[in-house]
């Protein structure tokens, strides 16, 4: 075995060198005074070329072949996991040159900075030279992952965060989701109209806040002892399994932006947390991929966080921390579910219900594919962006790029790809809630009690203690009988809104 | 030039992951949470066998050989100068092998993580293997380095602080202290009885005391576009000169030891903001020395904060923050400068008055010789303390060994050598300032006014701008007129506390 097991050294190593990535990339979003910027990019960037060296290691060739014979013979199904993995990252890496891997970095970092400040001045035509460096280096990736996976570009860059999921399947399921959703907006819409949500009184001090979101993620299982809780311009969960750093940001005014970020967060951050210690220095040991990832994060938020079963629980909490009277009507479970369940078209991804959110997501699937296919010019987004907001929303952002094409960070940051994960994780987490109900009949009262351990612990049975062993198809097969099914999340939709 | 330039590139290499190590070292100390510890210490023992990888590359022989005689041709004097330092951190690290530093490092930091802990507790029996651990391995590299420096194995370590700086030269100045300070002291302490200092009453909360700080940082220089303060066990400055952390710890029931600890690591702060900027990727473009740098922070910390100028102009911030009374016999500048030159022999060296200070570090360097000379074993380290204190202060620290030899993270962090750092600095710190008021006339009043520019400009011409462009000592005499002189911090000390 030495060959396999000179391969886990190496990826070993790589693991270490992550770990000071992501916590010098979780300083840079929710620390680093602006001034740091480019001394910052510098020294990712040199981190990036350092892991790419190591590598593109013209030794990993052989090693990779001799371990391939190595455990056909006797390895187990987790060397056989931790191998296939292996041989992921391996080409995901080899594929680009080291002039790419730099010229990347530098500019997505670059253009990540860039964009906190410019979408705060709503300042597209400063914002565009950047964006267009980033976009024709995405582009060239995508040529290059193209060539190596036989996938259309697009569908090399989605292979990236979700390994399998391409878009014949998105285009599926995301037709379906746009037939079904209009509709269904206009008559909850309708149906709500009649609810009389209150909404409740600020101002919230950002301070009683984050109390709040500590509160609720001790008591919903997040360990303190191996994470912690900041302040980003965009909500985001960072740092290390042993060591997670969830983000959330704050509105005084507004009572469910800061707390659905926070609990979002705190989804990731459990299915970090709780990922098989013995396996973090292996690819087998990291998360299934990013639709899986976004799965757990919906899952807490929306299925869990969002239901009046939670808000039973969480009321309490939220009158105490703000001092309100318990008995007032804006802070009761029942207002506040009216409150987070209320469905709204309006501008921002982040902030949408669950409902919308899906078209948030549909539109920015359809423009990165036309970018990447090289059908759409950087200099367009503000224009086409507004074309579809009118489209599926109703809604104009002519003008108003900071809440239209500006944004979010992903294209910023280079990160296509990534988007449809967010929808195709919603439906997992519709489908594994369903499952866990049906295994778990007293779910319901457990979250009204405050009580996760047996949900986690049917998680972590599931799908937090699987790493990477099986595929994201046969993970969610063991944990729930089929593959990934829209009727679940639909259902829900159609059940939490409609009935 | 091609070597010296192939130089140039793998130090900007060396100083972009050093960045990566800061950062993190910065966020291990102030913000990770006690589960990460083990992770971390990892990641960072990776990033240094990285460094140490890329520094022992073969290559490198060759490059100096031709650098060196390139740059004697046609080099100038700032290349000349950085090959200097070029060489020096090449024989600082190729003389250790890979398993010294990789030891050596997962053992400074695990140490230091469980110091932490256990100071907290005063559990001596439980640190003494951690403890033992980092001398058996300090002592190991002392050998390493004594043979290739041919110096003794301690002045082998002194040498990596502050380069050029002997024991010899140490032995001299401490027998002078020790030879002053006692009678000193006893001389002020009854000067002082009659004072009649008022102690502050607090509570000063944490919060308003962060605030306070922030504004005197400001005030004084500190650039917050490229740099922080934060909360930490015990006060430091780390990050990088494009985003300098500093961090301080707070008492609420004092007004000295957060608000010194501060204006300390400001100090520190304004010289590394203040290096060159086109200069920092090189080795050439870092601080002096650790001596020079205690300099820099005792210079802002006991010559100008501790002056009555300064306080005639923060006492008004003071009064403004915790919304006292600005006539409360309290808050005046009078009292205050009695309680900050308050000279008491006490436990605690970063608390201590700037008189009784050289006596506590007097005491750790002649522990620590004796240590790294093999004369004195861990386990006696209490026993000695403890003697020692009796001896310089009239104070037992028998039992309280959290207030005794475990008070500092020096020497859990394997940093012998660096304490005489301190009072060199102090003496640095004395002589650039007296040289600083005959130049500059009016400084004492510019103070006064919170008017710091010429004062930083002095130091920026005198220090700051220099890096490493001269020796120490030569930077000294270039900016006052002559070498290392004792004279004028013993002169000050009789100025402020016997006039």
């Amino acid at each position: 075995m030495k060959h396999y097991q000179a391969l886990e050294k190496i990826f070993c190593r790589l693991h270490n060198l992550e770990h000071l990535g992501s916590i010098t990339g979780w300083d840079e979003a929710s620390k680093m005074p602006e001034g740091g910027g480019d001394a910052r990019a510098k020294a990712l960037t040199e981190l990036s070329l350092i892991e790419h060296e190591i590598i593109t290691n013209p030794d990993l060739g052989g090693h990779f072949k001799g371990a391939t014979q190595e455990i056909e013979k006797t390895g187990t199904n987790w060397q056989k996991a931790n191998l296939l993995e292996m041989k992921r990252y391996w080409k995901d890496a080899t594929c680009l040159n080291k002039d790419l891997v730099e010229r990347k970095s530098l500019a997505t970092i670059k253009c990540g900075q860039i964009w906190r400040e410019l979408r705060a001045k709503n300042d597209w035509d400063q914002f565009l030279p950047y964006q267009k460096e980033v976009i024709e280096i995405s582009k060239e990736e995508s040529q290059v992952r193209a060539k190596m996976t036989g996938l259309s570009p697009y569908d090399s860059l989605l292979d990236m965060y979700e390994p399998g999921l391409h878009s014949i399947q998105c285009d599926g399921i995301f037709d379906e989701l746009k037939s079904i959703l209009p509709d269904l907006i206009k008559r909850i819409q309708s149906k709500q109209k009649e609810a009389n949500y209150l909404t409740p009184k600020g101002p919230f001090p950002t301070q009683k806040q984050k109390e709040l979101g500590m509160i609720l993620m001790k008591k919903t299982g997040f360990d303190f002892q191996h994470g912690r809780l900041d302040e980003s311009h965009h909500p985001f969960c960072g740092g290390v399994p042993d060591d997670v750093r969830i983000t959330s940001r704050y509105d005084e005014n507004d009572l469910s932006e800061g707390l659905m970020g926070v609990l979002h967060e705190t989804g990731h951050a459990k299915y970090e947390q709780s990922l098989p210690k013995e396996w973090r220095s292996q690819p087998v040991g990291k998360a299934r991929g990013m639709a899986f990832h976004e799965g757990q994060s919906l899952l807490m938020e929306m299925q869990i966080c969002r239901s009046r079963s939670f808000l039973n629980f969480a009321t309490p909490f939220m009158a105490d921390i703000f001092g309100k009277d318990s008995t007032s009507k804006e802070l009761t479970p029942e207002n506040l579910y009216k409150g987070y369940t209320k469905v709204t078209p309006d501008f921002i991804r982040v902030n949408a219900d669950e409902v919308t959110y899906p078209l948030h997501v549909i539109l920015r699937y359809e423009i990165e594919k036309e970018i990447i296919e090289g059908a759409l010019e950087t200099k367009d987004l503000p224009k086409i962006w507004d074309e579809k907001m009118i489209q599926y929303f109703g809604l104009s952002t002519k003008g108003n790029d900071k809440d239209g094409c500006m944004q979010d960070g992903h294209w910023p940051g280079g990160a296509f790809g990534y988007f449809p994960s967010y929808t195709i994780g919603a439906l997992i987490a519709a489908q594994l809630f369903k499952t866990l109900n049906k295994d778990l009949p007293e779910a319901m009262d457990h979250i009204a009690s405050g009580n996760f351990s047996e949900i986690d612990q049917w998680l972590r049975e599931k799908v937090w203690s699987k790493g990477c062993l099986l595929s994201g198809d046969e993970l969610l097969k063991q944990a729930t009988g089929e593959s990934l099914n829209s009727k679940y999340f639909i259902d829900h939709l159609k059940n939490r809104y409609l009935l």
